[in-house]
């Protein structure tokens, strides 16, 4: 639609709504994954738009859980494939055996092919979930539509942008959640057994690069994490930030330093 | 869509969310409008969901510049209609003179007239907008296209949901720019004269409220107002309530009492 200048102080994150709203056009992402979007970008501006060292802490801790797992999987939902299907499959090729499951919380079967191509034309191999054959018990909807060999079997479970029930109906089902997702009250960064609190992109990366550095690894064994001090420390980062006289982050603060600010106003131009 | 469930912690959220996804599907609501919408989402979980004393000042100083105000125009884009539509009229009924202009930054003549017609179904009089006769200089896109008889000649616009460079743009003209926005941070919160940091619908409530209480108007005085001074206690207010540990709003506190939480769990029943 409108053009972006790259010299627009906000061009990143215009050129990612640009992006989303086009998928959207598509189908690959409904309209509440843009309300979605936009939550989440209001919490990483809290965040500074960097990873925190808690982050990364996390991150490392994901790694070696996902490392260690016997049966891992990864959800994928409409936002995810749209942000990040290169990442995904960036991290199947890091962590061998690792599935990916599509999952939708507004599920059709037509969205469902749409997402699993996606993941496909960026390189991810075995797509599952387009044709779900198991049920999470006391979920209602269709975001309880798991398949048998991935989500349903699964261990570890890598859960980005997901939603807070289903989190927690994984839990009840003795999965260990690794979640991404930058609210830190959300449901789903409270139910997690490990919130990593970061832009989802950032963390796949940091992801990809720590699934690298894990060496040998023990199934079965996954070291405790402390997510109530995680969550913790983001919400503190974010305090900091915003309740400082200089919390802004550097690409809006200097929109404020345009032509024109600070000069004397009220020469009325106006007619 | 999915079936809300008024017990869902998040139930009024959801209900907004699906109301602006069905205005979406029609063209009212723009994708970009979506992610805006979250945007402010997460900025009013992390104020409380609350109007706060700061922006209770501000929006009783914005009911004395519309009142007395020579020209006051309220600028109206898809996002202030679909969810604001009702109060938009009733701010006109509160300010007789008050004149109400369409502004979209996505513009094409039926979505200008869509959102003309959602605001005369409200109850609306005389809603400008809708075939542009001025342009605002020094913006590029459609956003610079105003009504004469609006915008063009107001002493005072209010602005809600507003983009920062139109904001910027109208403050050069010499106006006195009101904005309503959740982002203490944003370039528009900074470049008005009178932010009010605060959710849409409680900001027009009080509004009207606010402009029953004026009493006697002197046109053309604006008391001065501390708009830095509102940034700073928006922004604080978010701090506390982020970086404290019992930070939570109400509604999503409730939600990490769900049964199940805090329950010996790795009883593990996937098969």
């Amino acid at each position: 639609m409108t053009r972006l200048s790259p010299r627009h102080p906000r061009y990143r994150s215009l050129r990612t709504r640009a992006h989303l709203a086009d998928l959207a056009r598509t189908g690959l992402v409904v309209p509440e994954g843009l309300i979605a979007h936009g939550r989440g970008e209001a919490f990483d501006y809290f965040l500074g738009e960097r990873t925190t060292p808690s982050a990364r802490r996390a991150i490392r801790a994901a790694a070696r859980w996902l490392a260690n797992a016997r049966h891992p999987v990864v959800s994928v939902n409409g936002n995810v494939a749209a942000l990040a299907a290169d990442r995904v499959a960036r991290l199947q090729a890091a962590r061998p055996g690792l599935l990916v499951e599509v999952n939708l919380y507004h599920r059709t079967a037509g969205r469902a092919r749409k997402v699993a191509e996606r993941l496909r034309d960026a390189g991810v191999v075995g797509v599952l979930g387009v044709r779900p054959t198991a049920r999470i018990p006391g979920l209602p909807s269709d975001r309880a539509r798991v398949d048998r060999r991935g989500i349903w079997v699964a261990d570890v479970c890598l859960v980005p942008l997901e939603d807070g029930d289903r989190t927690t109906a994984l839990r009840r089902l003795g999965k260990r959640v690794i979640a991404i997702d930058l609210n830190p009250m959300s449901r789903t960064t409270v139910a997690a057994d490990l919130p990593i609190v970061d832009e989802l992109t950032r963390a796949l990366d940091r992801l990809v690069v720590e699934l690298g550095r894990v060496g040998p690894t023990t199934p079965g064994r996954f070291p405790s994490f402390d997510a109530r001090g995680a969550r913790t420390a983001a919400r503190r980062a974010m305090a900091t930030r915003v309740g400082s006289a200089r919390g802004r982050p550097a690409a809006a603060g200097r929109a404020s330093s345009r032509p024109g600010r600070g000069t004397p106003r009220r020469s009325r131009r106006t007619p």
